[in-house]
């Protein structure tokens, strides 16, 4: 028996979001189907964090114990070969005993893809959102830097545990212009929940002239965010999450 | 009584082709559903051109007559309201009673998008081939050139009708790369049906070294092609179909 970390990515759009429910297509439950299917049978596996329903993945990790006798990628090939078109196992590595690919992460990569357009766009809105009227691209440069730092993110979302701490500290955050769409990168410690997409809609807001550019610090100071608003899940892609460097551990390239 | 023409965009992933069938969830049936709702009762659209089973548009063409007492753009709007989320217009223009999106189409352009990369990648593969192994991109440069001008394409896919002429005018064909993407673009007067797919597949296989690189050259000359293998659909977009500067026919930008 040794413990598997495994680097995945899945298209959210049919996915009740990442965590095992009762009854509904999850992440975990079609990872967990098929790991099953190469002999595991441990209660559940272990995951780096929940992604929402609808919110897609590149770089979603989880890890598991397994008796496995062949490489780690006949593993991965057998693995994928169980599961269905809209998730994939991108990277199969043999870790510590000890690892935890929740608690030993010490960062979380998102990424949220938007394009400007008057008309619907079969061909996109299923990984980005469509933002109508144009969005001002100069204000949209300002806002992140207000958010880099540790701060308490009460406004923005919840924690995974009622009561929890709702401070986080964002290393990276910034918009990237790519032809006609925009991408907002952003990295953390870790998330509370939805947190991205409210920093998304905010900040989407702002550009188009309906919020006030400082309307997010002025949130982060006083813990209170007066719009409800959220950008569609359909946008955000989990892209990576780190590790230490572990002996043992080596991340894929 | 007006002819309008619409240029619109679909995911072909849940269609079964453009064209309508009995029984099955075509483009044109999704498409007369909803013109329906606004009044419309003819027999049957004019399409510019058949897609096949799975494959996209970004620029699909039709054309229809209507009594409608409102602007163009209230039109688009209330005819998406009727459509799915897989398929969208993008504008709507009055054109001349005797305007023909097929017979009156000067060219139309496709797009075939692939990625190499060894795994499965549900993020892609919905509107992209995944190849592996690996191609040459130096060879894929070649084989476009000897495509363009006027051949008959016969070894590369039938004619709508039994027993039309497989002649065909290439104007344009190249392949480019995008970050580690490549994107096959090639324009004609008409395409014979699995037309781009066959020559997709044929480029890529010579890409991979296991056809000669002047293999299709070859085909174009003896008219026959002896690897029967075809691109999927998922990669494939039909991009744009153009006409000619008719009065009273103004292109959308």
């Amino acid at each position: 028996m040794a413990r598997y970390q495994v680097i995945f990515a899945y298209d959210g759009t049919c996915f009740k979001g990442s965590q095992r429910q009762a009854k509904s297509r999850t992440v975990q439950a079609e990872l967990e189907r098929a790991l099953r299917r190469l002999g595991w049978s441990g209660q559940s596996i272990l995951m780096a964090g929940r992604t929402d329903k609808g919110v897609h993945a590149s770089g979603q990790v989880a890890a598991f114990d397994l008796d496995w006798r062949d490489t780690s990628e006949a593993f991965c090939h057998a693995l994928n070969s169980h599961l269905s078109s809209d998730i994939a196992i991108r990277s199969v590595t043999n870790v510590p005993a000890d690892f935890h690919p929740r608690f030993d992460a010490t960062s979380r990569r998102y990424r949220y893809r938007l394009f400007c357009q008057p008309v619907r766009d079969p061909l996109r809105e299923r990984f980005a959102w469509r933002v109508w009227p144009l969005l001002d691209g100069d204000i949209l440069i300002s806002p992140p830097q207000a958010l880099l730092g540790t701060h308490d993110f009460a406004a923005f979302g919840s924690p995974p545990r009622r009561g929890g701490s709702t401070q986080r500290t964002i290393m990276q955050a910034f918009w990237q212009a790519q032809g006609d769409e925009w991408l907002f990168e952003v990295q953390a410690d870790a998330f509370l929940y939805r947190m991205v997409r409210r920093l998304v809609y905010l900040q989407v807001a702002a550009g188009q002239g309906r919020l006030p550019v400082d309307a997010i610090a002025k949130a982060l100071v006083s813990r209170i965010d007066l719009s409800a608003g959220i950008a569609p899940a359909s946008g955000l892609t989990l892209m990576e999450v780190t590790y230490p460097h572990i002996a043992g551990l080596e991340q894929p390239g």
